[in-house]
C-alpha cells in the first residue's frame, strides 16, 4: 500500500486560532483526522506531520525518501524564502505537491513568489483545507500514471 | 443541475500537436470528451469552449454570468498579461478556477507571474490534463460549501 | 457638423453590473443615451461604440480617420498593455482623449501606468461617467482651437 | 454660494514666459481673470492663488478646510515628489481636482508619476489652460452629486 | 513548390498613411504586390495576410502548419507583449522570421524588447520594406539548408 | 537645566482633525501641553515647534545648535524625501530622535523608507502620541550616558 | 499582574562579546537582570528568553498567546527575511514591540528593511540596551490604554 | 557690466561649522567675500545669496531673469529631488552652472543623481570652495562666447 | 565601384573551433572567402577584417570614413557593453549593419541588449554565416536607395 | 596543535544521493573521512559537523569561538538568505572560509549571491569535494601568516 | 616645473569631424595646441595624449605615476563602463580631473553614470573644449593647495 | 609535462605599488617568481603573463588552446563587464580557474558580480597572493581527475 506524508510548515499548528478570515476555523487536528479518513477510499496510508522548524522539515523530507511514495507539503511562509527546503525537495526522488490554503496571489506582494514551486510536481492554491484532499487525489493519480 | 464552463485560451487547440514534452500527447478533443464523462459522477453539465481570441474569451466570461455556476479557466499565455481578462473575471459573480497544464514556475521567468490569479478562487498547476479533473472536483466542492 | 466617436473598451459593457462601488450603477446604455443628449448643445454628432476585442477597437480607430473629427476613448484594461492600440492612435490624425471612470491612481499598481496616454491629446480621470461629458466639452474646445 | 480655490504651484507664475511650446503664451494673470469670468455661469466664487513654496501651499490647503467647497490644484513639479502636499490633501475634507497643463505622460519619465493623484478626486491632464475650465465644471458637478 | 506566408500584424494596414517618417510612404498593397513579384526568382508561392486581431494572427499561424513551408512575420506592437503569439510560433513546426520595418532599437524603450524573437529563426530589423525581401531570401536559404 | 526641542513637520498641525483612525483624536496643542508637563519629572525645558515649511524646519535645526541639548523630530512626510533636512541634522552636533505616530511600516510602500533615519540617534515608531514621551525619556537617557 | 516576554533572536547571546562598537559591552545576562529590576516599578513580571533557532522563536511566540500580555521582540537578523516569524506574530493576539539595539538604518542596506515591522505594534530603534527599557514602558502604556 | 548671481541652497550657511572633513573649514561669509574679490579681474558684479527654503530659491531664480547675466548655483541636497528647482532653471533664459563642493560621486548613492543637471549649462564638482571661482571663470567664458 | 568593410569583433577568429552548436563549423577564413565571391554579383569590393581588440575596431571604424561606402559589423560580445564602439559608429558617416550569427534573443539574458544597435542602420540576427550575405545585399540596397 | 571545524549546512548529508551530476557520487561520510586523513600532513585536528538546522549551525559557530582556530563552512542554500549565519560569523574571532562544491555562478540566478561571503576570509567555489582540501590548505596558510 | 598629462579617450580624435552639434567644430589638434599655449601662464608643461585603446590608456595612467604631477582625463565612453580605468586611476598617486565636453546629464540615460568619477579629484562637465582650460586651472590650484 | 598559464589582467602590474591595504605589498615579479618555484613540486611548467589590454588577454586565451593544459586567470576589473573575455574562455577547451586577491564580496557593489565566473571551472577568492598557489594545486587536481 502507498504511503503519503502530509507535511505542514510554520504556523499551521495555529489553524483555527490564527486569522480565521484567511485560514478558516478548523484546527490542524481536525484537518489531519479528515485526511486520515481518506485512507480507505484512496487505498493509501496518510501520515501527517507539522513543524515550525525549517531544519526539522528538511530532516523529515530527507527521511521520507525511503519511507513515502509521495509528499503533500504546505511550506507556510518558508515558501517565500527557504531555498534550503527547495534543495531538500530537489534532493529526494519522492514527488512533492505544494498546497496553500489561501489564494496567496490575492495577498501581500511577497506571497506571490514561491521558491519551492519550481522543484515540486504541482501546486494547489486557494481552496482552503479542501486543497489537501485535492492534493491526495492528485498525488494518487500522479503516482498511478508513473507506474 | 449545476453547469460548469471549461474555458481554454490561446494555443490550447494545439494540445497533442504542440511541444508534447511540456503539454502531453492528448488532444483538446480527448480532454473535452474526458471532462464530459465526469458529468454523471459530479451531477453537473460541463460545457467546453476554446478560443485564441482574447475578446471572445471576455465575451464568453460575461455571458457565463447567468448561464453557469462555475468556470474552469486555462488562460494560456494571456495569464501573464491580459488585465482585460482579469477585469472580466472580476466583473462577474461566477467563481473561476485557474488551471495550468505544466508547472509554470519551473519554466521561463515570464510564466511565473499570473495577472489573473488574484481574482480567481484558486489555482491548480502542473498536473497535466488531470488538473482539469481536479478543478471540476474543486469547483463542485467550492459551490457546495457556498450553499 | 462635427462627428465624435465615443469608444469604450473591454468590460465596459458590464457597467452597472460590474463592481458598482468602483464603476457606479449606471449601465452603458444609459451612458450612451446621455451622451447622445449632448449632441444639440455641442452641435456635434456623437456615435458610441463598445467592444471587448482589441482588434475591433484598432479597426474602429483606423476607420475613424476619415469619418470622425475626434475620439473619446476609454481603453479599459488595454490602457495598461496594448501597445497595438497605442500605435493605432498614433497612426491616425484624429485627436483622441483618454477617459477613465475611476481614479486609476488610487487602485492597483498596474493601473497607474498608461501605455496609450503619451499619444493622446489629454486624459480625464476619476470623475465617474461624468468624465465622458467633460471629454465631449474638451474635444469640442480642442477642435475649435485648432481651426 | 459655493467657493472654489484654484491653487497653482511652483513656476506657474512664469506662465507665458516659460517654455511657451509646452505651456502656451497666456500669462497666469490672464488665466486667473478668465476663471473669474466663470463665476456667474457656475454660480460660484473662484479664488486664485499661486506660490512657489511647498509650505505655503500646504498652509493654504489646510486653511481651505472651512473656507472652500472644492479645490483645483496644479501642484507643478511638486506632483512628482511632495508627499507632504499629498498628506495635506488627505488631511482635509475638501475635494481636490488635479490639473496639468501639458500632457505629462508624453514628457520626461519623472513626470509620469504623480504622488498626489491617489488622494485627489480626479485628474485633468493635457488640455492647456482650458483644463482649468473643465476642472471648474467637474468640481461643480462633483459637489452637486454629493449633496 | 515551397509556399511562404507573409503575416503582418496590427497597424501595418496603415502603411503609407501612418507616420511616414518612420514607416515610409509605400502602402501595404504595394508591399504585397512587390513580394508577389519575387515568386518567380525564388520559385516560391508568397501569400500575404494582415490582421489587427491577435487571435486571427494566432489562428493563421496554427493553420499555416500544414500549408506553408515558412513564415515571415511582422508582429507590429504585439512583438512587445503577446506571449500568446510567441506560444503560437513555438507550437508549430514552420520556421518563422521576424521582420521590423524601422530600427526598433533606436525608438522608445518598450520597443527594444521582443517577446517573440526567442522562438523565431532570426530577425531582420530596420531596413524598411526591403527587409521583407531580405526575409524571403533568408527563408529560402534557411529551408534549403535544412533539406 | 537641559533644553529639548520638539520639532513637528508638515501636517502635524492637523492632529486631531486629520485622519483620526491613523493619527488619533488629540490635537497638537494638547500634545504640546502634555509634553510641557514632563518638564519637571525629567528636569528639562521642552520647547515645541511646528511648521509645514521645509526651509523653516532646516532653519530651526540650525539655530538649535547652540540652544538645545537634544531634538525630538517628527519630519512628517519629509521623512521620505527631504535630503535637505537629513543634511541639516548631519550638520549640527545636537542628537536627534525621530518619532512617527503611526506604524509607517504597516502603511503605503513609500512610508517604509526614511531618508533622515541614518543620521538620527534612533527612532520610535507606532506608539501614537505616547511616542513623544518615550522620546523624551530616550533623549534624557542618551544625554546622561554621554556625559 | 501583567506578564511580559522579552524575546531575543539569533546572535544576541553574543552581546558584549560581539562587535562591541555596534552592540556595546554589556552581556545578555546583565541586560536580562536589568530588565528583571524593572518588574517592581512597572508592576509586571518580565521573562527573558533567547534562541538562535527560528523555529524555537516561533514556538515561543505561539505559546505566549495564553501566557503573556505583551512581547518585546528583537528578531536579530531574522528581522530582514523571516516571514515565518512575521506570520507567527500575526497569528497571536498578544501585542509585540520590535526593538533594535543599533540604528539599523545607518548600517548595511539589507538591514533597512524589516519584514516583521508591519505586524508589530511599534518599533524602538538605535538606543542600545536602553531601548528594551523604553519598550517595557511602551508596552505597559500600550496595554493600559487598551483596557 | 555683467551681473552674476551666486545662489547657495540648504545647509550651505553651515559651511565651516558643518562636517569640515567634507566641506572644509571656511565659512560662507569668507566664500562670499572671496567671490566679491573676483569682481574686478572678471569685470562683473557678483551677488551672493543663500537660503534653506526651496521656494525662496525658486523665487530668486525667477527674479534673476531680468537682473542677472548668469547664475552659479549650488542646490545642496535639493540637487537630488527638487524637480521644482529644475523647472525654475528651465523657465528662465539665464545660463546656470551647477557647483558641488565635495565629490558627490564618491559619497552616498543618493548623491550620485542630479535632477537639476540636465537643464544647466554645465557642472563643476569636487574642487572645494575653489569650484565657485572656476564657475565664475566658466560663466564669463560662456557668456562671452555667446555674444 | 563601392567598397564594403566586413568587420568582425572578439572571438570570431575562433569560428569553426568555438562552440560549433552555436556558431557552426565553418571557419572565419571560409566565411571571408565566401564573402569575396559575392564581389562580382554585387559589383562591390569586400574587405574583411577581424580583431579581438576594442581599440583596433574603433580605429578601423574611424579610418573607414573615407575609404568605405558601408560597413557590416559583428561586434561579438562588445555588442552588449562597448559604448566606445557605439560612439565610433555614431562619429562616422558610413552606414553600419549589425550582424549576429546566432539568435542572441534565445540565449543568455545579457545577450538580449545591444548598445550598438540604436546607431546602426539595421540588424540581421540568427541566420548563421548566411546573415553576412544578407547584410551585403541589404547594404547594397541601402546605398542604392540613398543615391 | 591547531583545530579546524568543517561545518556543512543543509542537504549536505544527502551528498552522493542528491543530484549526482551537480554534487558528485561521494557521500558526506567519505568526505569527512578524507578530511580526517589530512590531519597529519597539516598537523591539525579536523572536526566535521553537519546540520540542516540554521539555529544549530549558529550555535556551533558561537561555540567554536574558544575551541577552534579556523572554520571551513559550506552554508548550503543558507548562503543565499541567512543573514543570521552571516551575523554569527561576524560575531566570532575565528576565520571562516566559505566552500561551495558546484560552480554556483553557473547555476540559477539566486545562487549567484552570497550573503555570508562579505564576512568570511575567502571563498573556494566549484572544485567539487576537493574544494574542502584546498580550504584546509588555505586555512592553515591563513593562520600561519597571522602569527 | 610641474607636468600635466591631458589624456583623451576613445573617439576624441574625431573632434571637429564627429557630431559637431554635440562636440563642436574644433579638432583635437587645435585643442591640444590651445592647451600648450597655457603652459606659460600656469608655469606647467602640458603633454597631450589620445588613444582609442582602453589598455593604452591604462598603461599611460600607470606610467604617469612618476612623470606627471596631475592628469586631466576625458575617458570618452569608457566613463560609463571601464572599471579597469577606474582601478588604474585608483592605483596611482597622481590627482586626476575628469572632463566631459558635452553636458552628459542632458543626453542618453547611460551617459548619466560615471564609474570613474568616484576615484577622481573632481569633474568639469558641459563647457565644451573650454572645460579643459578650466581643468588646467583647477589642477594647478589643487596641487598648490596640497603643497 | 603539463603546462599552466597564469594570466593576470589590468592593473595587476601595479601589485605592491597599488592600494597595499587591499592588494598587499608584494610585487607582480615576486608573485611570478614564487609561482615558478612551484613547478617542481607540481611537475608542471608555469608561464606567467600580464596585460592591461582586453584584446591581448583574449588573444592569449585563444593561443593557449593548443599550448596549455590549464589557465589561472585573474581578470582584474574585466571580471565585472568583459563579456568578450567570457566568450574567449568559453571558446577554448582549456580549463580556467578564476582568482581574486581580495575578498571582492566585501568591497564595492559592482565587484560582487563576475561575468566570467559562469564559464570557468571554479573560483578562489580573498586569499591574497596565496590564492594563486591554491589555484595551481586546484588546477593540477582538476586535470588529474579528468584523465
Amino acid at each position: 500500500m502507498k504511503k503519503f506524508l502530509v507535511l505542514n510548515g510554520p504556523n499551521l499548528n495555529m489553524l483555527g486560532k490564527r486569522e480565521p478570515k484567511i485560514y478558516g476555523k478548523q484546527s490542524l487536528e481536525v484537518l489531519e483526522e479528515n485526511l486520515k479518513k481518506l485512507e480507505n477510499s484512496f487505498q493509501v496510508v496518510i501520515d501527517p506531520f507539522q513543524s515550525n522548524h525549517e531544519g526539522v522539515l528538511i530532516d523529515k523530507l530527507h527521511s521520507a525518501m525511503n519511507e513515502y511514495d509521495g509528499i503533500i507539503l504546505n511550506p507556510g511562509a518558508f515558501t517565500h524564502y527557504s531555498y534550503a527546503i527547495r534543495d531538500a525537495i530537489a534532493s529526494i526522488d519522492v514527488p512533492v505537491i505544494e498546497v496553500h490554503i489561501s489564494n496567496v496571489h490575492a495577498r501581500e506582494e511577497f506571497r506571490h513568489k514561491s521558491v519551492t514551486a519550481p522543484v515540486t510536481a504541482g501546486q494547489i492554491v486557494g481552496f482552503g483545507l479542501f486543497g489537501y484532499e485535492l492534493a491526495v487525489k492528485a498525488l494518487a493519480e500522479y503516482i498511478n500514471r508513473g507506474e
